[in-house]
């Protein structure tokens, strides 16, 4: 493999250059064009470039409307709804943003669902922008069902991630966390199945509800949640707010989110923030406190830490990229 | 141990009858006597009458003031805010209530943030009232510190739990979740200390890091989260919500829940409702498709079944109860 450097502009340009050569319009791909450069910018590989063949795919096949126009509700002062219309999620996100942030502020909390949307690449990215309106930010997003309840052996939950952005009272981000319900990303089980690897014990169910060590048998099972029972709550939790609050379809009747097939998964979002000023005052000198006793213990680390490393990283040397995988973007585009 | 049989009604009656020896209100009796008998009816006996005799001890030192009036607030039209001064939570929850809930009626969604609180019983039965109101709830309490970040050994953060409300459509609850952070209760850790047992595998570490079998040990130390990492972001997410969004307390600053010393914990509760026909249509529908596919596949079952199946029980039956935990109740009100 052979590897260039990139700067992040170059990576955010690429992937706009690429979705508006599939058919997308130029603010639909301006919206996915910087949650693209931000998972890169973060190390977050698998939302990154290697998502954008499949953007441009998801396009082209119809599964993602790059023409859509979101349309932005606000039936009561505190929710703001937007129908992504089966387009992107994150030109949906930004359609209703203004509407959500000034809500939270003037109720003190508001909530914004998105449904018929798709995935929003990675959701700690709209917590911490939630941080940066110096509003603490509570996000989750639900996907195609790859979990089964306790028990049982079908899917019904997704890897449903959430992700919470703290502000700290400057304008950032104090802490960033974004978690998934599953022990392992979907993703890492897909790589080992492709490579014919063994999964780890702990991992993943077969379609008879038994554990399996091998990858192709557990895509066709269930993944495990993280801490048992608890970890399915979480998911569940999410499905309830970004599904069925949402009015998105359930994560078991979702289209996957890989492949052509299935038509538009319309999956939903479901973001809410809080405004700490209509709550209580000392908020900062309280996360300054818990931050520190979290990070200024020997051995521990804050949420988020490792994608705070890699940020500072790529921002001032730009990502490494195989250059076969930039080949393949540019060629798709000519 | 002999056993007596005692209606849910005279439960009710009892801790009504102590607290108010020990010197609590009318009405803040009432509150707390209605969630003992709550707990009993839903076989959860940790927080039934177990706990009267350190709720009306808690009284007479000074923990909680039983003649503490609540002070309800509204500063935002989404956020209602409730000074329990340092009186018990459960008054403090009623007297914001319709505050709470007729905000979140008329915003789509809003959050009563409680300080200056103490523990709040069972969880997921606040939860359950919201459901009851047609609205979706989500319920966060935190706890004074008892598990440390993963790779540090020093407690930041409680057993935290949150707990989900899941409107039926009909009046009731279609789901009740209710989960701490912790793999195993502390109730249980503290049982086995006092027993001389040892606890499980992967319960809890010592003061200095290590995994302990030692139940006194584990006091010391620190208990692990289910799921790991992800666990404690669980925690850490109801920390920032219930503690430092309320502005309470920080659980690592809070005196303990147990005996006498330490003065009131002024810890914290966050509650949010969100009213599901702000958001969409078919809220119902969606919710009982996704029960059905849990609770209908062979060997899974939904989360709270076994409250649920207790409450048939008890309501019919009453509750088999200690005769010697009663003649102890009932000679501290002589």
């Amino acid at each position: 493999m052979t590897e260039l450097t990139m700067p992040l502009a170059a990576v955010e340009d690429l992937c706009l250059k690429t979705l508006m050569a599939a058919g997308a319009t130029a603010g639909n791909a301006r919206s996915v064009a910087r949650s693209t450069m931000l998972a890169e910018r973060d190390g977050i590989r698998s939302h990154g470039l290697l998502y954008v063949p499949i953007y441009a795919e998801h396009v082209r096949c119809g599964k993602v409307d790059g023409k859509a126009m979101p349309v932005v509700d606000r039936p009561r002062p505190g929710a703001v709804t937007v129908d992504a219309a089966t387009g992107f999620a994150h030109p949906a996100i930004d359609h209703g943003w203004p509407s959500f942030i000034g809500a939270a502020r003037a109720n003190g909390v508001a909530a914004m669902t998105i449904y018929n949307s798709y995935n929003c690449g990675v959701l700690g990215h709209h917590a911490e922008r939630i941080a940066e309106e110096g509003l603490l930010g509570l996000c989750m997003t639900h996907a195609p069902a790859s979990i089964a309840p306790p028990g049982g052996r079908a899917p019904v939950i997704g890897t449903n991630p959430f992700a919470l952005g703290v502000p700290d009272g400057a304008g950032g981000a104090a802490i960033v966390l974004d978690q998934s319900a599953s022990v392992i990303a979907k993703s890492e089980i897909l790589l080992r199945s492709k490579e014919g690897r063994r999964i780890e014990p702990g991992w993943a169910i077969d379609a008879l509800g038994q554990p399996t060590l091998d990858a192709a048998d557990a895509l066709k099972g269930s993944m495990l949640p993280a801490g048992g029972h608890k970890g399915f709550g979480i998911g569940l939790l999410v499905e309830l707010l970004a599904s069925c609050l949402s009015g998105a379809v359930l994560s078991k009747d979702a289209s996957p989110f890989s492949g052509t097939a299935g038509g538009p998964p319309k999956t939903g979002q479901c973001f809410i923030a809080f405004d700490p000023a209509a709550f209580s005052t000392g908020f900062s000198q309280q996360i300054a406190a818990l931050v520190d006793a979290i990070a200024g213990q020997e051995g521990a680390r804050l949420p988020g830490a490792g994608r705070r490393r890699a940020r500072g990283a790529t921002e001032a040397h730009g990502i490494r990229v195989d250059s076969a995988l930039i080949e393949r973007i540019n060629s798709s585009n000519r």
